[in-house]
């Protein structure tokens, strides 16, 4: 990397851009800070303003494709417009009642490495772009990633844009509403490269480490399932003549739980299973429940351990229906292999730590973001902030801002280097 | 009891008036019979006057307590007015989507038991009272046997009438508006006894008996529980890392569970343990659980087998704080002791069996009724009807009217002879 760049990373103007994008739908609550910006709302459409806003005042070339995504593309002086864009960012939208770095840090980080190279007047090879994408967090219209997975191609934008929210609104009436439906397909395939800045929603860098080098990024199975067993009065029913089905299902909950907890023992630390919804019919005190529904979470590194854990869940299902005599339905609507980040990503990011001392450690993502679509179409790296107390999708979500500033020096030295052909080792001295 | 009494049993007018008190908040279903009757409403107000308007028509006597508890008074030709009176019935309101047999085959059943013995010109020494109590399903204002628990004295007549549903009315507003808000108290410890018929709601009658005569009911205990963990992202958070309220809170289930099992083979094969409601903040697929609610449900003819199981929880609950990390918080709101039927009123339901043959079983009840509260202030005894299948609280339920009919007769028979003062063999002759 220019061995200047890093000093013109600027954390009060990152600041700035941040802080601001936090008042638009800012919930105020007594501590911590609070916004809800689902895609294609009003609170959406002033966050997406004001970064097409800060993109043309350095300049940027912006456009928005036809499911949303923004685009700010710098063509520097020495850069052949033909050649393939480094690209990097994230996404503007929140959960209902999230925090104020999560997406947002890694677009405003983007820009302000673009604007820390032009302060500096460095000039790399390739054009940078930042993007920001729709509807990253799945809160309105889809179960997330949703820009991005349009962006290489998994998604038609056809079907994208006919998704329709809770009131039967679409993602095409959402866009047009806010003025943010454009024309055309940001196409990931195209980019030479692709790195992303996120909070890291976890503990690991704390005390450890001032940035996080991901080096692969979980898959996940979601497994729904439902036991059916017989709703029965509470009080006549010996415990003999009952089909219980929440017993049951609470047995299934102990068992995921049991072999996730021997894969990590014995096969795979990073793995995780979670029962995160249980719900019960008919719910009466009184009443002997007769149905239970389980969505079920499923992530590792490693897909192997992950099929592991869905066959414990098989074996386990035959085993209450032989053992309980209840029946049992399972779906596996989601189902996204493990994915590691490019060897060359990861090496222009190691590099740049070492010139600028920053500390670093490698981790895995449990959480897929944008980046766990975007790099099964180019060369992709992810990079973690630390999160104070791991909080995230909550007002305690903090990242201090000294971590945003050093981590962004990380993100613009490793985009300077993907962006620059042959980067001597005398420009480094 | 008097030998000819049960042949003036009228099955079809007993049909006649159950068939016409089912058409009040009928619920058009395609199978079954189907009616929501909660105390206080419109469908009531039909009830209620239908049962005054066949009361009057028999000569009764019918008054109207504070919380509209309904008697009919029978005074036989022989009978000292002054007399202790004999008193039975049931009640008139149903759960939400409930049947047509509960409660009301034990209001019919008594005025058809006078009808009868007017109709056989049999004339017992005691005055015979019908009663239909207020709100026994607690589907509007109370946790339930709320007009039997004033008729004891174990709520106040002030404090019932201030109980409000869910949307701010009074149970006094609410008799008001149907007029049915009477005044004094009805006094079951002025009665010589009472009995219920009352459909079984459980298939233990079904191919044993024509009817169940009740030897003790259960006693209940809800126990109200709060399992908190933390709520975490179930992708970044390790196995390691978590607090799941859901996987303490399926130990709890299942331990219950088990626990009760061993109290069924071991000491008492009637009790039953149940977690009912089970619900899980904030309840995302992709997110640790939080907080796990439970209501539990215990009951045994014998307490403490009841209480081995509060124990169980107790200890259990000590075990998921040390070992789980998790705090948790136990209330106990609702405690009844069981209660045993008295010996004389079981006599005369045996009695009036053996002389009319109809094949009996004792059995337990697992549900409360009225008569849970009554038999602590007088001689009380309960009587079964068999239920089709075991369905109650729904569209399915049914009795065989040739079963209401039966079930009738034993009544009739058997508050005969306890209305009257000796009951020489002669008479049976």
């Amino acid at each position: 990397m220019d061995q200047h760049l890093h000093q013109y990373i600027d954390r009060d103007r990152l600041r700035a851009d941040i802080m601001q994008t936090a008042e638009f739908g800012m919930i105020p609550v007594e501590k911590g800070n609070c916004r809800t910006v689902l895609a294609g709302t009003e609170a959406n459409r002033q966050a997406r303003e004001y970064l097409v806003k800060k993109l043309n005042e350095r300049g940027l070339n912006v456009s928005i494709d036809a499911v949303g995504n923004i685009t700010g593309r710098w063509v520097p002086d020495n850069a052949d417009p033909a050649a393939r864009p480094v690209a990097t960012g994230s996404h503007l939208d929140s959960v209902i009642a999230g925090g104020i770095f999560d997406g947002v840090l890694g677009v405003y980080a983007g820009l302000e490495s673009i604007r820390a190279m032009q302060d500096a007047a460095c000039s790399p090879d390739h054009p940078i772009e930042v993007v920001a994408f729709t509807e990253e967090e799945g809160g309105r219209f889809s179960d997330g990633v949703l820009g991005s997975s349009v962006a290489i191609g998994a998604s038609s934008v056809t079907d994208a844009l006919a998704i329709t929210d809770d009131s039967g609104v679409t993602l095409a009436e959402a866009l047009e509403e806010i003025d943010f439906k454009g024309e055309g397909r940001l196409d990931a395939t195209t980019w030479d490269s692709w790195l992303e800045l996120h909070v890291e929603q976890g503990t690991r860098l704390e005390d450890t480490a001032a940035a996080g080098i991901v080096t692969d990024i979980t898959g996940t199975i979601r497994c729904h399932i439902d036991i059916l067993g017989e709703a029965d009065h509470a009080g006549t029913t010996s415990m003999e003549a009952r089909t219980d089905a929440l017993v049951a299902a609470s047995e299934l909950a102990l068992e995921i739980e049991a072999t996730t907890n021997e894969i990590v023992e014995a096969h795979s630390e990073t793995a995780v299973g979670t029962v995160g919804q249980f719900d019960i019919e008919p719910g009466s005190i009184n009443v002997i429940p007769g149905k239970v529904h389980l969505g079920i979470d499923i992530r590792d590194v490693e897909y192997e351990s992950m099929e592991r854990i869905v066959s414990s869940i098989h074996r386990c299902l035959d085993r209450l229906e032989s053992e309980r005599g209840v029946e049992t339905a399972f779906t596996r609507p989601y189902d996204i292999e493990p994915i590691s980040m490019s060897e060359r990503c990861m090496t222009a990011l190691h590099n740049t730590a070492t010139q600028t001392g920053i500390s670093t450690i490698d981790l895995h993502s449990g959480a897929g973001h944008d980046t766990m679509y975007i790099a099964k179409a180019t060369d992709a790296g992810l990079i973690f902030a630390p999160s104070k107390g791991g909080y995230s999708h909550s007002a305690a979500e903090w990242t201090d801002w000294s971590d945003c500033a050093t981590t962004t020096r990380l993100l613009a030295g490793a985009l300077y280097d993907l962006a620059t052909e042959q980067a001597p080792d005398d420009a480094r001295s």
